[in-house]
């Protein structure tokens, strides 16, 4: 018996039969040169003979005390591997936008509540001889960084070393485990019961106070947008690398963070595509960005503990260089007003930016109201070098995000060796043509190049 | 707007996230000898540029006075074709077997309430160079044997003829169209409030005294078995073909009909699964057989208009013969009290005996009380002579429909030429080892043959 902590049952409460809550990654790699036309079904053989499981994946909702849901979890004894564990092709003519379509489906798709919330799909059937991965696991179980960290860890950097390892076998740091295990049911209990505290209205209007002095941009101050919308059931992705030295070259001429120049790379491609749609608001967009919360000793306890910073997007702003400007003080602003807040605190200011997303739930209120932000972009740590998985290069690692009532586009990424791997969720219905979003993203970055001096 | 029937409108309230409430169908085809690599491709190809749908096609639950759900359809101006029609390859090494995994996967999840409630899907890559089409419908918008109608009326008994022709684009009737279209929505009204008075009390009693007297076969006497269990979201399915004439043989030896052979052998084939699952009742099953109730004139009319009779299955009688003759007589004596009734008291009937559908969703009704039948098996009308379509033999036509909790096995099966198909959905966890069930039915098919003397 463990029961859920109030932030991580947010996700389960929250999610709809067509808003599913879950974060995904989809992973490009290019199988060794020694290896044979059975190389993905070889890989997948060895994996399903594994049985065993960390506990992170055995977790579904269960009942407490008989009958009130997502409260506490059921940790499964057994896993039925040949039910998350899934072989997919792509059809012909097997180009990348086939695949895209096969995961814009799987990603729209709910996540089955009576057993372990992740899913693994190994696709074979690319025209280039490339395999990819797609997994997706519940916002609930684990977020996005937490997610590709285990990702990251089941890989190598050794080429030569063919060794299978996958998330699910991969447990947290030891002492964390212990720690965990030892928990008892009532410590448990008084673990929720002090978190809820700390996001009692006394700490929450500390916190506001604080924003207010240092002029954080706050939320219901973003304009209403075509992305703040409510959203159907389907979903699109979309996904591109970008060499990371491009990012760093305009980061190091401008004298901003990398941070800044990708907000201000999606800044741009979303106000050309605004114009496009005829859609550009007046007042400049306002984007959250998670940042990571956990002290070091937690890096992977699993669960959620990520904060939030609203960013000044200057949509409305046409000059390449100066929305660099204005997205590189709003960010740097309202960091500090993060690192001078006690964590609980901190805490307590995410859940108060992201009861945006709380209230999206009410009827109606998507519809009338003003949007807390307009996008959620995210950029979550990934490898720092080349990564092998048997032997097969990572090409491409690109993190899937979720929609929602009221923000019907996510732009997430992770750097992956030398590049910055971009993965976009949008509704398919309110952001049609949402390829169109990766050639905005590369004009972004060419016309930043040229404005801070750095074009080829 | 539309009015959405009192019987349809169940199949959409009954939904839940993991109990999905739509009816399938798996068909396999043999290209034609003078085709190329990219046959499935172009029948995609021209497929899309279709964009005439008739009504059913473009239906989705809306909302009644901007608020009340599952009670007035909406129905769509456009249909996103590319969202409905989806392409799909099976992974190596292409055998039917790859092939069912991917069905049970589609079979097992929700269609999007926010788009007209169909998917179908062109499957490519089986080794044999055959190709695959599985399509799901939403129960409220057809019912099994509507939508085999509408598969089969897309085909031609032509070879020759290589026009493609889909479901989507063949309307009903056309006297039937008109009438409904000429329909005002005080006029849908009223027809709704007359088929809920149809199912008032006093028809209830009527009916229930009919039966009584006709000492029907009457729910919450059939034994709990384990397909009478709470059910979990994940599904598999299971498809076989057998030669019609093989049942023919045994119909006509037995003197009984087709439909009793069938009853018969899958009664055999229950038998042989619960006794090697260690969990056969001292007391026969009882099986749920839908009939069609629709006058002639209303064939392509839509919705749902199905009887039911309920039969003993004499699951506890270890000789097929006895057994055979069990079923015969049980089904000859409900069948005679069908054609009593007037049909309103008739669909009273029906609505009667699928109240342990309704109460399925009662909270712990399932754990707790008897079911009113232990299996659904339907024998739903198919094609008499070879179908083709673009000049594509369909080899395999296996119908496939609902799992629910208390009901955690179906099979429906039609006639396909000389064949009949069979196809099996099963609940993932309860009904452990789905394929062997094509084992035992060949065998108590075998068993029939042997028993009434027809045996090779």
């Amino acid at each position: 018996m463990e029961l859920i902590s109030p932030t991580d049952s947010m996700f389960l409460i929250g999610e709809s039969r067509e808003h599913p809550m879950h974060v995904a990654g989809l992973q490009l790699f290019e199988p060794p040169a020694d290896s044979g036309p059975d190389f993905v079904r070889d890989l997948h053989q060895t994996i399903v003979k594994n049985k065993d499981f960390q506990p992170t994946f055995r977790k579904h909702p269960g009942s407490l005390f008989g009958g009130i849901a997502n409260l506490a979890w059921a940790i499964d004894d057994e896993v039925d591997i040949d039910y998350h564990l899934r072989r997919s092709a792509v059809p012909s003519p097997g180009r990348v936008r086939e695949l895209l379509e096969l995961t814009s489906r799987w990603h729209g798709t709910l996540l089955d509540r009576h057993r372990p919330l992740w899913e693994t799909h190994l696709v074979e059937g690319l025209e280039d001889g490339r395999f990819a991965v797609y997994t997706k696991i519940h916002h609930a179980l684990l977020d996005g960084i937490s997610a590709q960290r285990l990702t990251i860890r089941s890989m190598t950097t050794d080429p030569d070393d063919r060794e299978i390892r996958v998330p699910w076998t991969l447990g947290p740091k030891r002492a964390t485990k212990e720690l965990a295990e030892s928990r008892s049911l009532l410590q448990s209990i008084t673990g929720a019961v002090g978190s809820v505290a700390s996001l009692a209205p006394s700490a929450l209007s500390v916190t506001r106070a604080a924003l207010l002095e240092q002029q954080l941009t706050l939320p219901f101050r973003a304009p209403k947008t075509m992305f703040n919308v409510p959203i159907g059931g389907a979903r699109r992705v979309a996904a591109q690398s970008w060499p990371l030295a491009r990012i760093r070259a305009i980061k190091s001429a401008a004298g901003v963070t990398v941070n800044d120049v990708v907000l201000a790379m999606c800044s741009g491609a979303l106000r050309a595509y605004l114009i496009e749609s005829h859609a550009l608001p007046e007042t400049p967009l306002v984007a959250m960005v998670p940042i990571s919360l956990r002290a070091a000793d937690e890096q992977d306890a699993g669960g959620n503990m990520v904060g939030t910073i609203l960013c000044n997007l200057a949509t409305d702003t046409a000059d390449p260089a100066k929305r660099l400007d204005a997205i590189n003080t709003s960010m740097r602003d309202n960091k500090k007003v993060f690192a001078e807040l006690p964590r609980t605190q901190a805490l307590a200011l995410s859940a108060f930016l992201m009861s945006g997303i709380a209230l999206a739930l009410v009827p109606g209120f998507v519809s009338s109201a003003p949007p807390p932000f307009n996008i959620v972009i995210s950029n979550v740590p990934g490898a720092r070098e080349p990564m092998y998985w048997k032997g097969a290069r990572l090409n491409g690692n690109y993190p899937l995000s979720i929609a929602l009532d009221g923000q019907a586009l996510n732009i997430t990424l992770t750097n992956n060796a030398d590049n910055l791997d971009f993965g976009l969720v949008g509704c398919r219905r309110s952001v049609p043509h949402l390829q169109r979003l990766l050639i905005h993203l590369e004009d972004s970055l060419t016309d930043l190049e040229q404005a801070v001096g750095v074009a080829n």
